[in-house]
């Protein structure tokens, strides 16, 4: 197929799905069909507005923003300001946004254009929670074959998790979703802990993107400045863990991962796993393939394409 | 608040959801403010098909029908033709319907209407899976406190469950959504398998009900006489459980029935009890009510008031 | 098998255990090999001691009496004063006793009686949580088809719980031994609380055992009195069910209970339904049948049973 | 506490558990006072009998055996000849035992050593499942304040599970004994797969024990190469992780191992995670801390030292 690829981003900014978003919008190869926001990292009156702000970050108001799911299915809503701040975005100082949240609901969005458009010819990306897209293939489970894959942030396996021992964040707060999306039988790219915290956003990496010397360069650094501090303290390490912007540099340079075709099943049923992707890496059970689990990334590769495509806005 | 109240009514037609119906049409106590089908007894396709040629046969093809959730959140459909027969409706022969289905999403007729309409008028007559009850809640948490409350047939404490030992079909079909909808806050009115099972198609019931000399008595005592045979033959009674029309009963002649407010709370968590109803009528846990959870009802008198009612018609 | 029947008494008595001891003491076609005390109503210390001043009031000193389990498999032990009060005989004066606790564990006991004696001459009685019964089995599995039947007051289905709307006391107090027990292929007889809430302590029926004019008509009196408090308080009766007896009753009198052969399975996954014993009463599932459950009895005849045979002692 | 170092080590032999004993017995430090088996990798018959050929192969034919658990609590047994052979013991050619089984139960023998020595003398090595010591802290309690501590092999956090992708072999085979000994308050040291993939039975070390030149020294050589065979397959490196000898080699050189106090919890709800060991290594729960989880080796000081004291045998 050739490019550009068109994208849904489905995310809950948070700096890291700002990133990302950015990312995709530095990049021509990709074309972004809309961006729907859902409850996680922050509330959604939070995450709607903040996906506008990046788009007119990046001097692109003419992107279509719709608000989805304010909360999870079966659960109450946690979400991660000590991780993200009170906004969700904090470090930079971003104006309010002009541009105008869209009247439609985001999984009504997500349906009729994966209804609409040519099957396969739309990939999600998937950077929060996974509400909007489980309530979508619920709502119309004909769009499963129609779209083309899944590419997802969430999950951990010999990471671990970061929320719980067990869980990473994006799965922990709708676990319920997870599990509809990873048996719904969409192709799916995982992009795990397990990867992320290979990508750390050290000084010498957040440096090159403030030497861009442009808006947007010292945006995203005053962003990943403030992102990092909470993992940087918990783990001891220079930098934290860039999640999100790893699922659009997929697609972007899929040379860039390894992963392993497994099996991975979501855990429901008990409070103490909750919401854990198990993920058989070693092929010890028999159920069947239903992701590209990626484990690897060649983190400097990553963050010389981040920064480029950064310096494209 | 005076008559006539105004009822949204979400079933999966089924011989006793057609019942039910029938009894709302004929009863001026109540506006049918639209039917809602849900997959379930049988998938959405006949449901929606049946609850429009139940609507022709109450000669009110003005009514509007949706079309709700094809599936459950969580949970393969699993229907019971070995019940309600391969229609639904077998028992007696009705016309395909000439009606139409209206365009709207089941769950966004009723988002719409509840955001709409006066704060506290309407009611939600619950007759199958609380899938698309449960995708409204999600989708639109605004519409909680603006139900006036939910009357559903489902469940079972001392009676036990029929699908499972433990859980009763419509809960069974989807507990997930049961569990979303018994944690609203709404006020809840629940008709459990205690209360039907005491409401029996018995010959002498069903006789009344030919006796009408008219259409809509012969098809009733046609869908009875059919719908009565799997029950009679598991429980060796004369007759079977009428479930879903105590549901509408209870608006005309809350007299006619008994009980208890108490805490309900869904199983989730456990294969061997999905979908229980736990209640806690003795009131041993600390668990704040949630439900009046009803246990007797006159059968005699509701008996008269069906047979009343359908002869409206 | 020709009478006296040999039987093992596993017990936590507990005013109704006291009642089922007794009973046995004065029915000549029962010969009492010992009795095992365990964790329950109120702790083994307390349960031991009562066990042997059950034994002394009855006569008969020469009764082995075994100390078990001081602690459920895998839960916290919970008691349960309320009901029993704090020394679990509550009601009588009852002298503190002479006669010696045995040396040997109960669950050694109980293991090398049943290999010692002839295969199939052996029936547990079990009136508390199956704690003792279970750590028999796992410590040696052979035991197994060597029991003649385990006779178990415990759990309930169409009556629901007692300590939670779904779990009776002695199965809730260790669900995993009850999980054991009704795992391990055992010929199993059980006493729920349908069966029990059917025996209720009438003040004539009380009246009756005082009248007897003996020690232990007094005894058993003034324990049924205290013993009934809790749940006429509870379900607004006269009287409260006399549950452990209905064993032995059993063992007598068969004709004076009707039950079924059904599939048990104790729920061990799920906090909410913890320790429900789930009785397949009706067929619906595929699982084999593990136990003759009862669900109803000759009140009465019980009653005039229990009466016959305290006045014996 | 001066040296020799009481112990009793807990085992189901398996070769690793075979080398672990050597180890054990070849170490002036550690004073064995019995060996306990327990059914896991190999039936119990064979694993009571592999621990005897062990202590004859190390010259001890006066070390006391004795045979614990034939099943886990909960599960039906679960065996691991895949990987040890059909002995347990594949590999070398060792003769039948001499030396005796003892009479006592293993289960009693921990009891009554426990119960009798100072206490605080007595540390459990555990290289099997945990039935054993479940069941001895079950029966008598008061023991837990009187182990010194346990160091156990079994579970696995970054690494994951082998068995299935969450739990790790020991654990999962009775995941009920596990939840009942971490949560006893006993002090825990806790050798997972982390600490144990890092400890390859690499085939320059398997030589240096050959370059014994003892019967010992061909004997485990011979052991390791066939129990590497099945991980080798799997994992694709140079030499299977040598799982139990860590456990001894802590109590000789606990500066060879680097870990962290934290909380482990052991999953017995789920079926998908059953037996995981969920160890929160970054402190983000309130548990309190349970266990001194070991995460790294020195493995060439681990494969020296267990040369070393196999060359004294």
């Amino acid at each position: 197929m050739p490019y550009p690829r068109r994208i849904i981003i489905d995310t809950d900014p948070g700096q890291d799905d700002a990133v990302a978003i950015l990312l995709a919008l530095g990049s021509a190869e990709l074309e972004v069909a809309g961006i729907t926001a859902v409850a996680g990292n922050v509330p959604l009156a939070l995450t709607e507005k903040n996906a506008r702000k990046i788009c007119e970050l990046a001097g692109r108001p003419d992107i279509k923003v719709f608000a989805g799911a304010v909360r999870p299915l079966m659960r109450a809503l946690v979400t991660a300001e000590e991780v993200h701040g009170q906004t969700g975005l904090n470090g930079p100082q971003l104006p309010e946004p002009d541009m105008p949240l869209q009247d439609r609901h985001a999984v009504d969005f997500l349906v009729e254009t994966l209804m609409r458009e040519e099957s396969g010819s739309i990939t999600l990306c998937a950077l929060g929670s996974l509400t909007n897209i489980a309530l979508a293939l619920v709502r119309e489970p004909r769009i499963a074959p129609r779209i083309r894959e899944i590419v997802l942030m969430g999950g951990g396996f010999f990471e671990g998790g970061n929320v719980t021992p067990a869980a990473e964040f994006n799965i922990h707060v709708d676990p319920h979703a997870a599990d509809i999306v990873f048996r719904s039988g969409v192709p799916i790219v995982m992009m795990p802990l397990d990867v992320t915290h290979k990508a750390l956003t050290t000084a010498q990496r957040i440096d090159a993107i403030r030497n861009l010397g442009t808006g947007v360069g010292d945006a995203v650094a005053a962003m990943l400045e403030f992102f990092e501090r909470f993992d940087e303290e918990k783990y001891g390490t220079d930098g934290g863990p860039l999640h999100d912007p790893c699922v659009i540099a997929y697609l972007l340079r899929p040379d860039l991962f390894a992963g392993r075709n497994c099996n991975v099943t979501v855990e429901t049923a008990s409070e103490l796993t909750m919401g854990m992707t198990v993920v058989d890496w070693w092929g010890v059970t028999n159920r069947p393939a239903n992701a590209l689990v990626m484990r690897d990334i060649d983190a400097d590769g990553f963050f010389e394409l981040l920064t480029q495509r950064l310096g494209r806005l």
